[in-house]
């Protein structure tokens, strides 16, 4: 029997960052990552601290708990991680919910490709700055975007930590030209309580959007916080 | 000469909100409205408080202005009002900006055509909820949608300050279920100091999504505040 690791399944919210932000979805976030970012906001998705709590599931089981959650109330979809391209076992589960009538939403760094991806309707690929200390294999990035050339609704999100992660930004943004790009504020103050979290949120906004404003090669890009964090703080599950 | 009338021209700055959130864009706000929404944010381009600031302009003079504000940092306009779609002379300064390699967005509340709409890349028709004291001609709005039927990027957007307009906004998407819909929280503090504006728009902001959340008509929709009133408070021209 087909089945998919699961962490959380969880919704309806908000979706608080990217091309989707604001849209009302369920989340599935499913386990294991082929990255260790230095400031993974979802570390427990692979570093074994919720082993235990790792559910495989069938996707009757996902579109079961999806709909005792949410009810009537949604149609649209969010496929987080960890780094959900890493499992082909996902194909049967998209096919699934596509079935359903749902609207899929992806996000995956961009180091593996699935047969499925094409059928997720908003595909975001994050390539990871030089502050997550991990390395772009942009042959295999280029690959998965020249796979998905005909694709209505890709784009690029990069989160911004610094000015080396927009130096980064830059060549990515040059490279890939043809697709929309998002950048977006890295949170790394992960234990902060809310009140001060906002405005420290709200001062690296204003920090990237000044940098982004005055540049030459960011032309036609989205600056964007994670809303969430503003509404929820650090909080898990909403 | 065909000359348009304008009261700001800024930027570069970031797009608050709607359909291209978080979008770097340089502004043009036109003066003149039909309407008298009562709890408009720009009344000054209407209510004559202003008169005296409003500036006949022709393209190249609205170019030259944007250019040497922005320099070689843009690609992106935003054409905002009052409502832009009152001017019949708009049409040159759109062409123009097209020759000049721009992408376009407006905001309209949708009561008067133009022919050259279909030219703008990105149109937000917003039609306005009770609370604004205005009434909608559905008529004019379903013959706009519908002359803009093949355009990729339209979408509505409704400011939401009450019960009563959600349950306006409501009809409009069950109207128009094709469109993407915006539901966008009502800032109705404009005299609030920025601390306490940002709490009070984060409790809006959780009303609405709680209220939208549960709702079964707002399946697949977007819920978003103004982000630059988070950023920049009731600050003009930022
Ligand atoms: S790719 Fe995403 S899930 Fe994986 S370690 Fe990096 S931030 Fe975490
Ligand atoms: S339509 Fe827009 S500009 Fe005109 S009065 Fe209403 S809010 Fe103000």
């Amino acid at each position: 029997m087909n089945k998919v690791p699961v962490l959380e399944i969880f919704g309806p919210t908000v979706q608080g960052e990217g091309m989707t932000i604001g849209q009302k979805t369920m989340f599935i976030r499913t386990a294991g990552c082929d990255y260790q970012c230095s400031w993974c906001d979802s570390a427990f998705t692979w570093n074994g601290t919720e082993k235990q709590n790792i559910n495989w599931m069938t996707a009757e089981e996902i579109w079961n708990t999806l709909y005792e959650l949410g009810g009537d109330t949604f149609s649209h979809i969010t496929i987080s991680g960890g780094n959900p391209a890493l499992l082909p076992s996902l194909g049967p589960v998209v096919d699934f919910l596509k079935e359903k009538g749902m609207t899929l939403a992806l996000e995956t760094q961009g180091s593996k490709w699935q047969s499925w991806l094409p059928l997720i309707d908003e595909v975001t690929l994050s390539p990871k700055p030089p502050s997550s200390g991990m390395d772009t294999d942009f042959t295999i990035l280029e690959n998965i975007i020249d796979h998905l050339k005909n694709h209505p609704k890709v784009c690029l999100k990069i989160v911004i930590f610094d000015e080396k992660d927009l130096a980064y930004a830059e060549i990515v943004h040059q490279r890939f030209p043809q697709l929309p790009l998002y950048l977006q504020v890295g949170n790394s103050w992960l234990e902060a309580d809310d009140e001060s979290l906002l405005q420290y949120l709200l001062k690296r906004y204003e920090w990237l959007i000044d940098q982004v404003m005055k540049s030459t090669v960011f032309k036609n890009v989205k600056v964007l916080p994670q809303l969430h964090a503003y509404v929820w703080g650090n909080k898990r599950g909403v």
